[in-house]
């Protein structure tokens, strides 16, 4: 089976499943069938965060990522065998953000804000800057997510409409109302960890977002925080929110309800 | 099973079933099943409210609330078992305004209202103050709902969209909409019992309304009436609506349907 | 069971049924069974309207409406035990316009119209508009809907939307508008009988509207001439329409397909 | 069982059903009762177009038209008997344009546009269009459809929104929109038949529109052009498309994969 | 079986398709029943493209095309028999695009861009003008589509709201939108392979787009280009998407999971 790999970043597929209670009930090893599934997936190279979702959306949430789409509908196709309803999913590929500082642009910053520095400081200083932007872009491209308690899932695209069409403003005023929105994130900087991956041609909407956290009240806050920045505020709609409570795969499958 | 506790308030599920007629009549005990469920739940110190509810969106409506999401999804994944479908609902988290005065307010208002009294008289009245909004809060935060006849629910959202703005309008001009809001809500005072909890990151719409109330008429007025009010008029999106007769657990389970 | 009633007006409710064919053709008996609840429920002092509907929408439709929100919700719950399954529905209450005349309001007419008039001929008539508005009111209130062929109903909301806010003109103008619309209505007297019932609080929309006409071409030119006038033309939204072919409760189960 | 006949025009079902295969496998003579039901309909008078449908919105199309709603109440209860899924309909009515001119402005027109005649042959031209319209009028109430190689159908509505409200324009702008909308229409003479049904108070949507062609291109084309028109462009909305191929019964029904 | 043939282009059925893995379990060689149709309906001279889907809207995808809409029906009525449930469909036909330069247009632009060149050069350059527009309206007409490793398809429509309404913009504002659009497009060649088809009168929608790539990230980068030229930024709203990994028939059942 050939591998679909992105010539940059990994894909990401957000499974949701409810569960066929007579067929779970008919079939025993429904679990053990599933967490297979997971490990291969794993030994493959690829991560899977399962989670026991709140509300009617879903009984069961896995989000696989990783560097083979064709690995990663394998997965989907061999879940399908399970007695899983897949009553809604995501399809979407991790990439940085194109708002992000080049060289040239952090060069000029540290020239106009360190007035008293040599060059041997702003060298070492910008040297810093390549690692620090180094791991951004693994984390965006490639991430390892860790098991938070919480899992937050949901898609968004910008609007076109009227007076508040964002493909219509210029790159540099994008470019500002993206970090101005960023700094809000970043106040919640270990308390809620994001990763926005991209959907254009994948799926409906334009990007889905997940979140990570600890504090169901960290989630509802940056979230509010948000909805006032006029990133959110003005540019932005938002899709269905699916929450889960994040676990060790066999724990979630248990708490999902699967035997 | 660890437990999921927001920093502040409680998790909030709003289950909505309708009955698996087919499996019920092949599986008695239903009822008794989910009676169970619900009786374990309160143990745990949770609430549940159950209603038989009107019209074709669900027959059962169970309301269930209390400090920790994972014992609130153990009951729903419990009460998958039964012969019921959820056919909708809807999760969040108890929250308090945040456009109550606080303390500081409080005594400017005193101090600027109350020309002759002198210090001590206005802490006294400030100590009252604090002893109404430490009950408020702990009414909202931790709610303790009462068996009314009816049960009404619905979600909403603010509205962000030309003209109508909610997210940009400044926090004083909220301040004030709110407050104009909230003094229509408070002439129902003793006719309807409103709990507006949080969706934000946990279900689509940003807030839940729950009302309870003895007389139909008066849940009728009260929807009514506030659509007039500027906070609706312009800045409200509504979802759907559904409404339930509230009973004692075992009486809501027959009235559904579920022997 | 505790009798749920409101303190003015009715409960409505308009369920709108599929039969399922593979139960219905193993239960014989289930017409009997509608029937039967039909009955009893007419027994207990509400109405229920029985038609064999057109489209995908439902097969059988039935508005059932009295005092007794239980008995009525209990009538559903009776109902979902045949071989039927409800597609939709609508929940209301019934009430009078806000924006008929006061007694006041009539007198001050009469007084100003009827120059010639002295007070005991301007009292003889306002006791005459007592009882036709004592009529009025109990025939929105309290219906008894005759048999025409056909039954039409479609529930409605008004806008709330930029220059198009319904909730935001002056009493005095929607008292306007209404009776404008209210005119355009009454010249379909004797060929189409109107009742307009409210689901604020418990239902989508804001109001349900239930048309009874002999000819169907009564029923199209009603909605299409209205759809010319302000209210509708410019503050109206409108779900979906169904329609049935109304008769004896046996008659309309037989024409349903129930056997 | 008693007819229910407009007072004007007919009364017009369309259908769309896709195939229970598994039921259909285990009921042969499913094809035998759809065309009995068929022939019984034609044998009381009124028309059946059979088409198999494409994609995934119907397998089977039927089109039943005639004077008596019940009649066709009744074909719709008697297909439910067959192994086929109702996924969706129209219900709608026969009608006139109320756009056509009067006699009165023909009159006129010929008056002023054909300076040399006299009354005789004003009048000879009178009856001509007197036989035209009565011809038009027939096409249009009692419509007898020929059987085209195409059926194409979609619902629409006029659209009430800010500045292009149709309910808000005079009478005279209507017609002369509808008069331009009219001879792109008669351009395609010859290639589409067109057929506009009202349902306003049977179903959603306003107008059916049924459109008969042998040659796809021209199906597509008539769409294409009239978009450009101002009374697409600018007033209207448009529902679901749905296309099938019209065919004998027997036929069609075989297509579509009934045996 | 009489053949229903466009005028001037091909009939494109796009299918999608989920597995009934109950039926899929229980009838073995539904995997060759679905490549005898495939190999039938390529023996009879249409093109089939088969995909495994990724994400909940499919498990299969197949897009058909070709000369007659008869056998393109009878290909979507044969797989009904298989265990497969069809979930959505998208119905079109092939065209140029109306914007491509007439000769009169191209024999002007060589005339006002080529100074320097007699009447013979013009017509050596226009000869290989003719030959590039015949091959790239046969590649648009009768399309034979390459074994990419993705395929992405999307439906969508011009805007017709306020004033971004496509449909009211003059042709030449039109051609010269459209022109930009294109070379965005073109800057793709090579990467991704586009097909636009039209659905006007034969789906919901306008247009459906389907696009061929090897990396998912072409795919991504194309439509978020595209997104900020103002023919998608203004007049353009956008379906579902739904991206499947390519593969020979056999392969791309097997991936999908039907044995």
């Amino acid at each position: 089976m050939d591998a679909v790999t992105p010539s940059e970043g990994w894909g990401v597929l957000h499974l949701f499943y409810s569960i066929d209670r007579e067929r779970a009930a008919a079939e025993p090893g429904a679990a053990k069938r599933v967490l297979d599934a997971v490990a291969a997936l794993e030994r493959d190279g690829h991560q899977a965060l399962l989670s026991a979702s709140l509300g009617h959306k879903a009984d069961l949430g896995i989000m696989a990522l990783g560097p083979d789409l064709a690995r990663l509908q394998a997965f989907q196709a061999e879940l399908a065998g399970a007695p899983l309803r897949l009553e809604w999913s995501f399809v979407s590929l991790t990439e940085t953000s194109e708002y992000t500082s080049t060289e040239e642009q952090e060069r000029e910053r540290l020239a106009s804000h360190t007035e008293g520095l040599d060059e041997e400081a702003i060298e070492a200083r910008l040297e810093a800057w390549r690692t620090r932007i180094a791991k951004y872009r693994e984390d965006k491209l490639h991430p390892r997510l860790p098991l938070k308690k919480l899992i937050c899932f949901y898609p968004m695209a910008k609007r076109r409409k009227g007076n508040a069409n964002w493909y219509q403003l210029p790159f540099e005023e994008r470019r500002r109302l993206m970090g101005g929105h960023a700094r809000v994130g970043m106040t919640y900087a270990g308390r809620v960890l994001q990763l926005i991956t991209s959907s254009f041609a994948f799926d409906d909407w334009e990007w889905g977002v997940t979140l990570l956290a600890d504090d169901p009240v960290a989630l509802k806050e940056i979230l509010y925080e948000m909805r006032f920045d006029e990133v959110s505020a003005v540019y932005s709609d938002f899709g269905p929110f699916i929450v889960g409570l994040l676990a060790e795969p066999a724990e979630a499958v248990r708490r999902a309800g699967l035997a």
